[in-house]
């Protein structure tokens, strides 16, 4: 399992170089190393998925920081992903931040993101979740920072005011953020590319962006220092809708049988679960 | 999330009429909400799938107890699933066997079934798992049954001999474990009905058949006091095959939107993850 | 490991007889098979000292939900103690109240406070912790109430407000906490009986009554309904002393055999561990 | 959090010196923290005490590898500890060592060793462990030195053999194990100084002695090359007789006031808590 590429120096690379990449949504072991096996070198965990996948529950931040980072170890115990997280609001305040950042560096991380919005909703309080503070959040900046242990750990502060701030409030608060020291800067719920113009013209960071209307391609994205773009959780609903077939078939009475086009052969698992250097292993060891 | 019926309830009607039903093969969360929107009842998790999705690792007993248990749990926490596990060889000695009992019964498990055989691979052991003495699987029975604190729960002896000892070694074996007081025998890797007709005319408990080459009819085992027939874990192999599917589109460049006809819906998320319920939940206690 | 006393029933009798209690304050499963040995039934694991033994961290909610409850689980697994917990805020809004309430309950908790404080400490808050509104407070007990599986479990509402609210205040949330359902008022932080006089006259539910300058004995407060008196966390004090002590001698070069009158002997380690019931287990079914 | 010094590389350190130190047994993270307090580099989590502690269960290995990693896990996340621990015979076979060194190193282990018994207790065994082969204990220490990631980690072969198989016996599977690459000899239940005289002759490693009736001292070894010399657990001893004291005082009715000698002040307390650093952070990040 020892590996020439380290996950989070390739992460260091990714954010560095000239080029816009997509992540592997993963959200398991399973997935994990389905993604890896395709060619993915990036992955993403995000909350939302983590909480529906180990939870069956929607992103309203019931899922735990513990149950987050046993999630990320058992994806990083089995691939090489550099594995790019969204830890929310960082379960808390600033101290919980710091919790945050251990708990995820040592689950394996490679890029984590602080998002600046108020979690979880508070009472009487309905719509969008607001903003903290550009004073709150740069505390929690500087409380994941002074955090790390790993320097290659990348620490992105993640945005997501682009809908209630627009392109200006968005821009102060990437100026004062980038000037904590983080690594990366993370916007998401872009609808209109100007908010990317604007950040990308007022800091020198790399930038990763998230999903929104905003319909600009990768080339677009390049020129203005965008290295990561989101593009949504796919994988584990087509991994869903799939299994809801199975079921399906399987529940009407069909028989196992008539599946075999739709499922993973034996030598597909096989080759998914290592099996191979499990043998050798087995041989070199226990024999 | 309360409900009418009771798994462990359940486990016991299924196993008490006069009927063969086979389970859904789950494995998370995920794939135990979707089994249950579909209609079943009954899930069963084995250790050889709860080995691929959280260690992505062959069945070679690399998974620990404890894993195990975080497995179940995480099933039982969003499911009413009346649930199957195969929990191998009780992982070591009898003592093993009652933490075991006592820490997946703790987990939600309905029905648990502990094998006879020898595991993990002992050294220099090659070809199919041996099988402990007689004397020996029936300690382990007699420690499981002393360990349940539920009633309710079902206790399995699980028969792997079937093909290295043939109908006389196993029904030898089944009047053994069924005199320690066990609550079902589970038979597995039975490739010819034989070893049913023998099990079933020399005990009076309920079976449960597990995989093999057997091309038996539940109708023909119906009548042998079979009440539950295993038929693989295709479900998980059809979520790995979307998986790639998956990712492969995104990883040569395709486009998201391309997708939608092979992945699961929003609304079809929505309703997995019962956010109608959390809606309700959230303006009856947060607003 | 059958015992005929049930935690949540010994629990539910404590608050209905005419006595006041004190329980032992526990925080592992020696801790609290020690306390059991010696006698009590009921046992404490706050917040406060979960945090220190699990994280060697202050009072300041950096340990998760999920780590408190594993701690939980860990003194019920070997003990027969009726556990009440201190689950602070319940670790967010309503709907993380209602996480906690499920796990601390699946963990074995027999009675559960949620506290009306602002929890973590808010950016630019210095003092003591604010309170939450009522209107929230009692949206959270509604939600701990229509968590809860187990009708035996007792939720009780936690009143931090004495010193800053006062008598007058401290009742009004009492009678509005107790409107939500609740089974107990667990007031906190009483420097003066008169607030236990209020709370009790204007109410008509079992009291728990937490540290605080208040000098009234155990006498004194039965007749106003108080049950459970809180006295302190010295158990683990005492332990911290004794382990200094031993370090310290070692550390200093000194005798291990010296050590004998200040350690437990192995007839009483083997005493808490069971061992004569592990070498009954151990002939009965491994031999 | 940071400091200057690695633990690993301080593990490599005491091995490599010309002197023999005897570490701190400790178990939890508050134990951990008073005996790094006091002065300790070097710690031991041994697994009897690790079953004690976290399960109240006697040494016969009815805790699992992932319990064991967590406590592991507990203390390195909170100390600066050289962590030794004794991982039993590896939780099963050389699979399971390789997964045991995966998870120990995680965990952040420094000195890891794998004993040579046959675990756990056998059906129809009594008396003392018997031993593995020769050949079976080598591939599982050549497993170990394969699963490791971090060449600082230090594998110790754990010989159990003194009592049953004498000084040639041990001799021979000392020099065998050392051939492996292992980094050390770990020689428990040694009762005569004849077996370390031996294993030093027949060998170039470091050595660390476990207990037993010899009552050779660290000079007399020093010159044999042990570098660390087990003396037993007696700071829980110590911790468990305080708790008894505290426990029955105050069940007795005795008032909490009268153990202040005792017990831990405040001040101790928040010493232990690094309560200092916290309130540091808090006006860091938080104000």
């Amino acid at each position: 399992m020892t590996t020439t590429i380290k996950p989070r120096s390739r992460a260091r690379d990714i954010l560095a170089r000239d080029a816009c990449i997509s992540p592997a949504s993963v959200y398991d072991a399973l997935s994990a190393r389905v993604a890896e096996q395709v060619g993915f070198g990036l992955g993403l965990l995000s909350g939302s998925v983590a909480s529906m996948t180990t939870l069956a529950a929607p992103d309203l931040i019931v899922l735990t920081m513990s149950e987050f980072a046993e999630q990320v170890r058992r994806i990083m115990r089995v691939s090489n992903l550099s594995l790019l997280v969204d830890a929310d609001h960082g379960y808390g305040n600033a101290l919980n931040v710091m919790r945050t950042v251990n708990e995820l560096e040592h689950a394996g991380v490679s890029i984590l993101g602080i998002e600046d919005t108020v979690q979880p909703q508070p009472y009487a309080h309905s719509g969008p979740a607001g903003l903290v503070s550009i004073a709150e959040m740069t505390g929690k900046l500087r409380a994941a920072l002074a955090a790390r242990q790993d320097p290659e750990l990348v620490i992105a502060a993640r945005l997501a005011g682009a809908r209630s701030e627009g392109v200006e409030g968005t821009v102060a608060r990437a100026k004062a953020y980038a000037q904590t020291g983080v690594d990366a800067l993370f916007v998401v719920e872009v609808d209109d590319i100007e908010i990317i113009r604007g950040v990308s013209a007022a800091t020198t960071l790399p930038l990763i962006i998230g999903s929104g209307a905003m319909t600009a391609l990768r080339k677009e994205l390049t020129p203005l220092r965008a290295r990561i773009l989101l593009q949504g959780h796919q994988p584990v609903a087509a991994a869903i809708k799939a299994l809801r077939g199975a079921y399906e078939h399987l529940y009407r009475g069909g028989a196992p049988a008539e599946m075999k086009p739709s499922i993973a052969s034996s030598a597909e698992l096989d080759e998914l679960m290592h099996a191979d250097a499990y043998t050798t292993t087995r041989r070199a060891y226990l024999q």
